[in-house]
This record gives C-alpha cells, structure tokens and sequence, in this order.
C-alpha cells in the first residue's frame, strides 16, 4: 500500500477529523489544503517557499501535463518530482474535469473520452486506462480514478447515467493501475445534487475498496447551501478509515465548513488565482489591492499576517507593483494567499485538538465578513 | 561627502581598477554591474534573492517613480529603500534619458523639458531643479544630474549644443541638490561620438567637482567599436580617485572591455529583459531555452553554473515553463542571469587582483563565442 491514514481524533462537537496522511513522499497533518500547481509549478512560487509556508502536499493536472511537456516526457525526466524540483507529496487529478471542462468536441463513449486540446485542436483520447497510465508515469502519490464531473444543473437520467459509467471506469483503474505500493488510487464520488445518486455512487465504489475516496461534482456552481446538504448526506455513508477529499474546494468559509462535516483534503485554484487580480484573502476578509483606498496605506496586506509579504512590504507598494503589472505583485500576494489559507488549516486543526471547532468558526467567520 | 572611493589597485596591463565605493547603505566592491528596477522592483525578484546572488547596488529610474506611485508617496512611505524593501545602496538616474526615449511631444528649453508622460498623455515638466528634488525625495544613494543623451546618429551641432546646456543644467542640479552629505551627485559626461566634445564635455564637468562621473549617450545604437573608441579618448581625461560609471551598458563582452579600459561601474535592462524571452547568458554564450533542441535536455541552464536555477532545474524544465508562459520560468531564468553577471563582474575582480584580466578575457570571449 502507498499510503495510510490514521485519524487520530475526533472533535467532540462536530466529529471533524485530525489524522495523518502517511505517503511515499511524507506525512500529512490532515485536515489539510493542497496547492494547486495545475502545470508542474504552484504559480510564481518555488518549491522552497512552498516548504517555508509549509505546503505539505500539492495537487498538479493530469490534463495539462499529458498536453504539456507530455506524460513520458516527464517520465524521462526522473517523474514529477524531479522535474519540477518538488520532493514533498503530490496528488495528481484524473485528467476528467478538464477533460470535461476545458477541451472542445468531446465525444463520451464507454471506452472513454475523445476530444480536441483547448490549446490548438489537435485530437487526443483519454479512457480510464489512459488517465492511469499517465499518471502512473507522473509517478504523483495520490492518482485519481477517471470520472465524469456532472456540470449543476443536470437531470437525473444524465447524472446517473454518468455516475454508473464513472463507477465501471473505476473498476478499469483499478485494473490498471500498475503501481499500487508506490501510488494510491482514489476512487470519486459522484452523484451531482441527487441524494439517492450519491448514496448509490458511494455504495458501489466502496465494493472496489480503495485507499481513500474524494467527492466530486461540487463546487460546480451550485449555491454553496446545496454543497453543504450533498456533503450532509454524503459524508456520512463514507468509510471512517480512509480519507476523505472535496475536490475544488477552498474558500475559508467552505474549508471551515468542509472540516466540520468530516472533510481531511481540499484543492482550489482560488487563491493564486484571486492572488493574480491583486485580491487578497485577510484576516478581516478579502481586500482587493489596486483600489485606490491602498494608495497611500503603509500597513501590511494583513496586520495579523505573519508572512514574509506582511512582514516586509506594505499595500501602498503592492498597490504599486500591481499598477505597474510588475510580477513581484503577483509573486507576493500569491505567496500571502496560500499562506493565509494553509496558516487557517493550521488553526483548524488546532482547533479539533481543542474540540473549540464551532468557536473558531463564528470567530473567523465574525472576522472575516461572513454573514451565516 | 556621502559616497568615499579608493581604488585599491590598478590592474598592470591595463590600467584596469579595484575599489572599493563607501555608499550609505554599504561598501561597494568595484568594478560592478547594478541590476536595474526601473519601477522599484528588480522585474520578478525580492530583495532577498538579490542579496542571494551577491547584489551590491541596484538602480532605479527617476522617471518611471515620478510617474508611478509618485515621489512624493514614496518620500511618505520613509524613502525608496524602506518602499520596496532593499536596504543596500541605490542609484537613481536623471530621468533624462526616459524623457527623451519613451516620453512624446517633448519640448527642450533651457529651463528643462515638457513632455507628455507615456503612460497615458498627461503633460509633465522635469527640469534640473526637478529631477534634483525628485531623487532628493527617493532618497537613493547615488542620484544623477539632469542630462540630453543625445541619439546616434547626430549632428555637431546639435550634440554640442545639447552638451552645453547639459553642463548649465548640471550646474542647477549641484546647486538644487539639498543633501550631500546623504545622496552623492555624479555629473555626466556627453558629447556623442566626437572627440573633441567629449574633451570638452569632461573639461567643463570636471570644473564641477562631482563626486563621481558617468559616460552617458553610448550604446544608444552606435557599433561597438565605436563605443570603445569613445572610451579610449575619454576615460584618460577623467580623474582616477573617482568613480567612473558607464551608462547602460552591460553585455558581458561591453562589461569586460569596459573595465579594461577604466570603468568601475555598469548598469544595463539587458539580463532582465532577455531573460524575460527566455535567453540566457551562460559560459557557453547565449542559449534560447524555447528552442526545440532543449525539449528533452535534462542538464542545467548552465554546468558551469552554481545559481540556484542551475543548481535544481533542467533546460526541459524551464523550456516547459516558458512553453506554457508559467511566471517560475522567468523568475528562474532572471535570476540565473544576473547571477551569471554578478560572477562575471567577480571573476573580474578577481582577474585584476592577479594581473590577468587580458588572458581572463581571451578565455572568456572563447567560451562565451564572441569572435574578438
Ligand atoms: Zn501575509
Ligand atoms: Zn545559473
């Protein structure tokens, strides 16, 4: 087995999780948010100031990196970790979502997914066989089954449908997979918002038993109450022992309220890409850098920030750096974002240790701007 | 006095110098080459890699502060140091040159220049007395006296005309100028690409006792040869207890004759912007890391190099950043080549030191491909 999960406590309010997550890679404090480093680099940063505001694992894209440099490409170079000079754990997705989300002229058979790059139109074939091989030659510690994410809304027919095909892809994964000791398999949840959908996609990917689960198909524009109800009813039904992962999920209130219903991993291309229009993520909510209220604010992004951005630069000259389109900008609010959100895991699970989960919530929330 | 320069030793073969600069914000080892942060920021590096890297000095564009945030805000913000973060020494330029190359509409009195800001149309006027108070504002360590670089090609006329006025406005700025004690102020020398200007343009600076001279109006589109002759008829008219600084240039071959023929201090765009194309500067010459021949090269930018790009990452890998226009790809390949630089401009110190800075050429120009 690649991986094991221990949950080492409960919180006494909520039954939200602490566990560690052990990979080939390193151990994982869960719950826990993984950057997203969709093309084999966490954008503008390094892997050393991943490590200094202690990244544990990250996430890269199965889609892009067949596309770009190419899987056996990567391969030749060592795998991901080499290439991209990252040694710590990385979770790579199914290639799926983007699949489904990015390329044109799609053609769903049972075989799997024939479409065109959204790069320049050339013609490609992802099934379940494919997505394992490439990422089996990525050589990530965390591969995903491939799976069709059910866009909000869809009918019935179409998500079930959907998610029974997802589950025999599932099995052919499973099948393919050729590196189990040194890379585990996560099987998806799918089921969109239908209750009856979710309990039957859980119960059929639980008969192939694999390491560790995620729940897709959310985050997907549905209001974030619906969410919340799909995890209410999904959550439960999932095996205690293996790891739970909301995919696409990172906004500090969905991070809250993902842990608070038994979540242990989360990704979100939020922060860097928000970090990238000058918006910032504080403790007093989110701020948006270039507006001219910073103009001549000589305080740090966030006052209660400890970060090396907050520590040495104030919003006067990020305001700057971001009128002038100057990289730094980017490079510094990217690094404040993800901080931010890994420093509120860090707290999260401070918080479980404490069984005071429920209080920081109301206090982050009260802080943050959050209504509910 | 703000600034104190000793030449340490005088190369025997060539006359080429060792010094040492004593700036307020630290000694400076001379000859050296100052990366340039035209808007208060080195483009894609924090100051901390610029120390990394063995950064003496930066420069920074009196012009495009003016613009943007502003003197007046960053004098508010404590000083340019405090603003973006970098306590080491500092030198601004005039704003001259901007003026004349990005601004439109410009109009030379003898009173300064209108123009039109290349951002978005507004009508400005710097003047001798202006760009004075704008660097006094700054606070930079070094600032430049209000000058005319003349284009190449121009007429007597014109180039004489121009130097003179320039000398009346250097004149002002000495007499505007409010801190000596904490900014020194360095005339500078034009006069194109005619002998008898040149002399005369030096004459006429040198009754001005400035702490320390530039050589402006070269490498403004003028062939090489033509630059080095200048260099050879003005630099023996120019005092040797100061610092002589020549203005915008910077290719490793411009940098090693240079030297060689008296100069103690370089600034030059050209590593930041090339290496924003994807080009690096290695020991073997120039390489285009977009090339397809890199596709599966796994070595480092450049084996002789200890940066830490070279160090971590292959030519695959910073080809696949550039590919898909990944930020990390032009961080890496800035930083390699200031590196690159900053140990060129090492080697050449030390090359003085031992009397071999002509045979430290030869090998040089022979790995790098330049065929002198
Ligand atoms: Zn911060
Ligand atoms: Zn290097």
């Amino acid at each position: 087995m690649a991986i094991k999960f221990e949950v080492i406590k409960e919180e006494k309010y909520t039954g939200a999780r602490l566990g560690k997550l052990y990979t080939p890679h390193g151990v994982i404090d869960t719950p826990i948010f993984m950057p997203v480093g969709t093309q084999a680099t966490v954008k503008t940063m390094t892997p050393e100031e991943l490590k200094e505001i202690e990244t544990q694992i990250i996430l890269s894209n199965t889609y892009h990196l067949y596309l770009r440099p190419g899987h056996e490409l990567v391969k030749e170079a060592g795998g991901l970790h080499q290439f991209m000079h990252w040694d710590g754990p990385i979770l790579t997705d199914s290639g799926g979502f983007q699949v489904f989300s990015l390329s044109s002229l799609r053609n769903i058979t049972e075989e799997g997914v024939t479409f065109r790059s959204h790069l320049n139109g050339s013609k490609h074939f992802i099934g379940p066989e494919k997505a394992i091989e490439i990422q089996n030659a990525l050589g990530s510690d965390i591969i995903m089954a491939f799976d069709e994410c059910t866009p909000y809304p869809s009918n019935y027919e179409y998500v079930k449908n959907s998610l029974e095909r997802t589950i025999r892809w599932a099995k052919r994964c499973k099948k393919a997979h050729k590196k189990e000791s040194e890379q585990a398999l996560f099987g998806i949840i799918q089921g969109g918002t239908y209750q009856d959908l979710r309990e039957q996609s859980v119960k059929e990917m639980l008969e192939l038993d694999f390491p560790g689960y995620s729940i897709g198909g959310l985050s997907v524009g549905e209001p974030k109450d619906l969410m919340y109800q799909v995890l209410d009813y999904t959550i439960p039904l999932m095996p205690k022992n293996k790891p739970r992962y909301l995919m696409g999920v990172g906004s500090p209130d969905a991070l809250i309220e993902g842990v608070i219903r038994g979540i242990d991993m989360f990704d979100c291309v939020l922060q860097t890409r928000i970090a990238r229009n000058g918006t910032a993520m504080t403790s007093m909510g989110k701020i948006v850098i270039k507006n001219a209220t910073y103009e001549r604010d000589f305080s740090p992004l966030d006052p209660n920030c400890h970060c090396y951005t907050c520590q040495n630069y104030s919003r006067a000259y990020l305001r700057h750096l971001f009128k002038t389109k100057e990289i730094l900008g980017l490079r510094l609010t990217t690094y404040h974002n993800l901080y931010f959100t890994l420093q509120l895991m860090k707290n999260i699970r401070q918080a479980i240790k404490e069984d005071r989960l429920l209080d920081f919530k109301k206090e982050f929330f009260l802080n943050y701007g959050y209504t509910q």
